[in-house]
């Protein structure tokens, strides 16, 4: 009934994740998503780009993201927009504002502004657009381990998620991603959640650089 | 029973406001530590020096500060430094320490690094080491109208909290320093609240740079 | 006949301000521009883009736009860039130069660049090319009430106007985009120049980001 | 009589530059100096810490710096203080308080915060205090050549002031450190300064970083 | 046969500098070249766009460009992009990707991502986007005397290179561009080589800010 | 004979690791030393302060030292200063200087000038200002995985050294500190380790940001 630190007692967050494409939800925020849903949160997750990339079809991709997708139990929204063209647009900005106005997103999950790779500071920008929408009161970048270090800023992570019940199933999740994921993306990752679970004093955390929190 | 945003739905938060000198905490994040008050979490403030500023003694700050603390219904706590002397030692760091032990804080404000004053500076720096303490999952600076804009660092605002039902309380508190508070000091303060918030979508807002936060 | 400061006596200094949208300018830096005027100076006003947004039509806000140049006293210049469709190129990059040449601007007030609206940022980085012309030796960016605080960047205020003999044209400039301010937008601008004011020991300041200054 | 630019023509501004050590003031804004005092400006010059240092004695040092300061055409105010075991401390704030008032200093140069010599970086945190006084409107922090990059931080030059006319006078006062400057020094200062000059199409120039600024 | 530092004794660095125009690997990074030819590197050099700008013609430029790049006794590849609508696209990326995998480049200098150029901006990230091959293990931008204070950012100068063997060549090179190159711009080139070189305890030097580095 | 990279072939380097405790080292820049030890460089390493800390007593962390440093084969230089009352001064400074003179020192490696640890932080001051030493060409910071997130700044991993060779010893010296390592500790260091393993496309690395590097 009362107020409980962030958000009233009786809310019920409402979570969109937003990758840049199939893979970067799983490796930047799966522990936190499936967090989010064990609370009893609305999660929701979009890709901005579809395509395929070096020797993976589209099709290898779409059905590897299924099975990822599966584990947390949702269907993925895939916006249409061919990979390595995207762009910062108002038309990928209004897709992104419908699905925050539909599902009355309050908490959003994305890609950093500072990832080398142009997909990803193109998605942020879009989806820092998006988050006008008044309803939005939290934004994250997420902390990925392959390309955050070939970048002229620098992640300035703040934000930590103790997702040790999660683990599991995170990591089962990026395996999902069998044609390209190997063994050392799974070392890293794993070692990067140990590493961050230091900061919260227990086995595996989730890293975040926060855009904006408000406490309504 | 569930987990709901940043904290279990069953958490009462337990709040640590630490101020360099009395007034800080009124004009930093009085309203913020109202509406904790106001959502069932214990609040704590501490001052970190004691003494007469300028022509004004301490007798009479102490008096104007017990009918600033009267408002949030408790009393502060007043380390034993002495204002313009005050140094970055482990002395201090221990009974900030015993405070965050004592009443196993979870949540602390404090005053801003980059702030030019040096008790200010170093009071942050006392704060933070003690903030190493594995209770402590929030830790805050208070964005404050009259010095941070003379400095070598930026405030870098992120997180915004609605204090419109708190701001009467707030300005009452900072106008009990009456020997020092002037109209224009009361306008800026109100004015910055106003400007903040509009990034709530709401009337007033207080402000804060987020050193980190963590998600149990 | 003598320097003064940062330019010879014998100056008029020549501004230019460069807003991304009608209101951009009243809302940044007109209580400046007023002051500038007041002072002797050239003031010319330019916007990059053009068209109607939301339910507001370019008829409705160009009428606007009109309304609130009258106080200043002069045209503004618009840019023929569609809104949303804006680009960074050379096109409007010569636009600006010869607004630049043929004004003999020395003093450059424009959009912040870490700002979040795409037409922002891409009109500061227009600008900042088109300042590479040798007469200009002042280049600021604006601090504006709603969206500063929705970036991954922080806006870095270090110089400060004195504009309180001119807030209540200012005031009235903004209003005139009656179409879209709320009591709420001209209360945040208040708000935001009483806070500034303090900087300056006065009612109402407005605040800027320099990007360089040359005293020649 | 009407305002011009930053401020009123009937201002005779009011300079005030310090140093940590003899020679900080020569190599980082001497030719600023000169300038100020050909515009009709008040300069005044204090340094905050005296002693010899490796081989050369007190009594050398201070010989040297009033041949330089006979170029400026003033004495130096020396505080008291010895060199390496300078504080930021209330004594040396009031000291620079009284020269503040009793000058009425309106635009001060310092040392760099971020300089890797702990006597520059207290110096300018005790300037940075003393500038609290509201007849300060300008604070500028110099370009040294020789520690700079020696830094955790990044000297952020956004200020350029075209010393052309008197790089002479400038080389001049620098050679006067005799005990200490070699032809290498001079090399690197005139160097900088043309680098420097090229911002302000001219042949020389020194450079600042600006922490504030107000147009009253 | 040992390890030496950053590379194997056994290494033949092969090292690849991309400039978005002509002149700016000569202005940028030529002594470092020269020095890495010295030493027995392979050298390749890159520029993204080809065409006249101002009133020089391609002709002109490309001309001009041979006779710097015979100093250094290589030919330059220019890729086939025009001056001004240049793209942050996978087309340029893939041919940057060619020449990484074909010259086996392990060390990368480039223009710097804080340029007011949208040329030398975009050059950077598709070059940054191009280092994410393996063999890639050390990338830095270079620091320009012309433009880089007309930024929002700050260059970040870390790595430096003694050139004082090299700096005639160097010059001699620069001066190549006689239709463009002033005595002015020599002398801001000369000049910022001393202030770097008294970094080095040298004559001249170029300074880098470090992307990354990576010891194997 | 010719030069390779960043230093001449017949170059050894003289390596010295300066931490702030007993275990800094370890922590932060064993297997780097370790690799350096291997190239056949020189490697020398100085603990700032000694003392109890919490219910550890000097006796044991110094025998607990004793055992990692064999790992090395050498013996680690402690200076006398109590911990928790380091300051920054000349006299520490100057048992540096003697140090680097003695070593011909020309690659250091410390602890981070962000740390939330006084002590730390007043090392790298110390650091920082002995290696205005003409000998020193490289200084880095190391990362730590414990304290590097509770702090206002942010850690800037630009130099990465694949250590997979040396992870297994790293481990082994880590342990040696019995009375104080626990296995989410080792947990934590390993998955660092993997993660930025992953920049240099190898099992395991350390991270360091780069204050400055000299090429002469």
């Amino acid at each position: 009934m009362s107020t409980r630190g962030r958000q009233k007692a009786s809310d019920r967050l409402s979570v969109l994740a937003v990758g840049a494409h199939p893979d970067d939800v799983e490796v930047g925020c799966f522990g936190t998503l499936l967090k989010h849903r064990d609370a009893g949160h609305e999660v929701t997750v979009a890709i901005t780009t579809r395509g395929g990339y070096g020797k993976r079809t589209w099709n290898q991709i779409e059905e590897e993201s299924k099975n990822a997708s599966k584990i947390l139990g949702i269907d993925y929204i895939v916006l249409d927009n061919k990979i390595g063209h995207y762009e910062m647009n108002w038309k990928t900005v209004s897709e992104l504002d419908d699905i925050i106005s539909r599902c009355a997103i309050d908490t959003v999950y994305t890609v950093w502004h500072g990832d080398s790779h142009q997909d990803h500071r193109l998605t942020f920008q879009n989806v820092l657009a998006a988050c006008r929408t008044k309803s939005v009161r939290n934004l994250y970048c997420c902390e990925m381990s392959e390309y955050s270090y070939r970048s002229n800023s620098t992640f300035n992570a703040r934000y930590f998620v103790d997702i040790s019940r999660f683990i599991e199933k995170k990591i089962q999740a990026v395996k999902a991603y069998k044609s390209y994921i190997t063994p050392k993306h799974i070392d890293a990752i794993l070692g990067l959640a140990r590493h961050r679970g230091l900061a919260c004093d227990t086995e595996y955390a989730e890293a975040f650089e926060p855009i904006f929190n408000i406490w309504k």
